[in-house]
């Protein structure tokens, strides 16, 4: 989390951040700054209006929510700012996530959320893609990407040399 | 469609009407007043929430709404009213309407939508609960509903001697 | 649990009472009263249809039941009944609630169950809309409302604060 | 449809007929008496109870109910009746059908329905089931069956011909 | 478990006797025999083929046999019997007995299995719906249905007690 | 259809030939001998358990069924021959194959079923299967496979020159 | 379609291009260039693998690809760039592009896929959504995206006008 | 695991091994020869496209994947391969598995992946289908096959016995 930020990790609740701070920890790895965010499509929806007029100006470049239930988070702050959205379906609820998956990845057409995958492994692919778009732009992280490619590859040989040698 | 509408029955995009007016007819039969609203939680979000909180102003008394795919308009008009929101899912996407069951019918908790059936039957039903909802405070509308309730059992015995003498 | 009930809080089992109480505290801040019956669409058939035909006389404003599996209940209730029958899927069951949610969200047209969220949230969000329904028309209610709204707004900009300090 | 039906063939509404024709036809293949009946859990519940309570005395053996939607009706009667019954979820709906399966097929412990495949193979199987049971107790209608297995083995070779020198 | 078994209670691995005991009590209430039979469709079909063709001769007037993962138990016994063949799913498997429920629940037309809800709510109620079968014929036996009806709506109204008196 | 078949293409009624009819086109780009073979899991079991029974000393080296609703077909075959086999889940019920898929998919350990795509895709794919099962010890199949590769390859090269020309 | 693509809209067949081109549409209304392409995760992996290796340095900014049945073509791309890949999953499957969404939405930890919706309305936000990641490194682009939003706004309006009327 | 595997199991990270071990006791019980292998489709896709395409040359005759989430492993390795690839759905995300049943079961048509059972007991098939693959030109391994079935036929009678001694 520093002065600037560039993502913006938005979540309905306080008890969703066990899980969203996988997404600020992914970020970090990028030199990529964010800030945390609560605020909710339901219980404070004039602050979550205003907050996500305010993001364009405020120099955010993308945002990413993260829902449980009806998971309304992210196409409410979609509706309110042209920044790409990046949705994160949170399984809190006795349906493990499936509802929201359902609620934010079938969005009308008219505004876009991009869905990742539920729990916490969204959580780290939302930051992967948000980091993804910066890169469109920004050769050092575009570098950092493909470093972070050949290093979970080599992750990947390693755990092979593990499972070989059981 | 009267002066002064007591339920707004709200949809997305006009080609969710013929679903909806089958609640307009509905409330006809009971002679509840009502108004035909299209506002997009996503399309036209200040609109829509200038629109939900300009509602008890204007003196209604209950909102109908009919969305599909990820369905968030009863979500959010419910978060900017605290009049009593129902949610009709409607049936226009691939998955015929279950996501939009699940996103209105999984809200979390702290704004509530009361969720009805999918598609038509839906529309119908989200009206004769609005009339019992006014009901509460109307002994016409009261005996307007037990008039009701007894005409769909005739019609069932009507249906029953067709039946069995086929 | 006062004298007089406005709100009857039905489930099928005392084993549902640990979630359905939600209901209870609930109404309990906004000074509503209830009382909580336990009573089965399917062990208690002739108690149930009594029991609903007699909830109009005894000042009865909203019926909230909750239950499980086909979780008939509330259909029942509202077969008999023209009050306004909010249905609480619960997930006691393998399939978690999810065939609860069909089986109070889909009734057919005719006779309308509004459903709200499954297990406890949905019990905590019943009691909100009965206090809506109530609300048409009493203004402390729904000066309560709004004041509930601002609460609830308000503790989300704590979390925020909370989170953002973390 | 005979003087004395053992069977009863349950509907909550005509435009079940098309499909729950097929439980009659096939009982007619049996000689098995029966009638047909619309009666609606929640359109027409007092006449559904009263026809429930009635049919242990008429003489009725094996209750066969088909519903759409929530679908109540099996449930509804088997909890005012200790005949089996059998019920027949039907795909009337968006869903297909599915929330009849899981409305019918998950009856909390107490009270049982047995649930069929849904559409017109469950109409038929409902009828073949019934003849199971009322073979139990019927040495003409045990021999009927184990013809009709013959025959529709016989069928199945019928068909292998076909197939093999097409 | 008596000499001459009326019913018998089949399962496919000993692992499912603590769910499918819960049918064996539920019959030991009504004073009908039964048996426990572990045999599997697949692992060992020569016997469960034999078994299910053996039934009648022994006496077997109805089979309940429960099954999880693809479940084809009662369908395999329903093919080489006229006897009716109750299914109870099992929710042993990672998706909870869904894959069982529709597994036994959409029997293809011609030869019908009866399926009841998932797990120990099953066991029982399968066993409900075999005295129910038996009961068809046997006035004793009809006694105790409608004795037992009373007993839980008793027990319904003893919970209401504890739970107004809470 | 030649004089010595190596695969036998299943089904359980004439009426699932229109798809089944895939699986035996793609075999004859390969030159491999089939036969159509109509039996029942339910229907015919003791022609289908003949049938699974005398596979192996026909000479036949992979089956291949295709089944819809509950879709035990493969299940029983499997269970009465050690030779592989293919489930194609057809799509001839209301749920559109989703049950088939679960009922062919879960087979619980013991006895595998491999199962392939729903409907006339899988039709084809099972063909594929085969043709490579076989292909492990056929150099000219395995050579063929290589082309049939090479030749999608291709196809899928022009498909693209049109889409890029359009 | 013009000479130097920013967006590249993959397919896996030219079946697909009816509905992806939607897409190309949407993208024209805001001068955004692309191109189509046609390939294969499974039928051509060698060209999809040297494609996806490729775009980079053809300038590609963003992915956008659609693909139905278990829709490995965006994670198969996404495995091979660096670059953001949306995922559009199609309804060209009788489970009607569910399991698409599943198998694009679901995607494990370490490399992303952003998922839109189902069908038309996903290959519509697909294209929005790449413009607004393109956009928050173009201020052109982000003037369009604010007069789409307000012509988007502005057609709900006209549609309201038009139902208020009827 | 010995010098020269016969069959090889794939995993897309060391955390599967618990549930793919299953696979190779399985195969120890045949003496079939086998390897274990971590790569994944998407996190080291070069790898797994050179490991797929050496496959054949190195004398592996199947291939058995497992992969949870979107599960594109078994997929991804067959599009390299014309050995026939067996895919295990394994249950390590919310939804239990059911994602990657999906998205390997529903493989669109040209390249074909035999799906078995979600986790352990998919594990343990896919095994018993790898050996009924290499039995179809083995007469030792289809000698062990019939002795396996016969076991676990015993198998069965023996929890018959323990279950009726109960």
């Amino acid at each position: 989390m520093k002065e600037k930020p560039l993502v913006t990790i938005v979540m309905g609740s306080d008890s969703d951040f066990s899980v969203m701070e996988e997404t600020g920890k992914t970020l970090d790895e990028f030199g990529v700054t964010y800030e945390y965010k609560v605020t909710s499509a339901h219980r404070s929806p004039d602050q979550a209006v205003t907050f996500a007029k305010g993001l364009f100006d405020r120099g955010i470049k993308v945002v990413i929510a993260g829902a449980s239930y009806s998971a309304h988070l992210p196409g409410v702050l979609a509706s309110h700012t042209t920044l790409p959205v990046i949705g994160v379906p949170l399984d809190a609820s006795p349906l493990k996530g499936m509802e929201a998956l359902f609620s934010m990845g079938q969005m009308p057409p008219g505004v876009p959320v991009a869905t990742v995958t539920i729990g916490k492994a969204g959580a780290k692919n939302a930051a992967l893609f948000a980091v993804e778009i910066l890169a469109t732009n920004d050769e050092r992280l575009q570098k950092l990407l493909k470093d972070h490619r050949a290093q979970i590859a080599a992750s990947v040989e390693e755990k092979d040399k593990n499972v070989r040698n059981s």
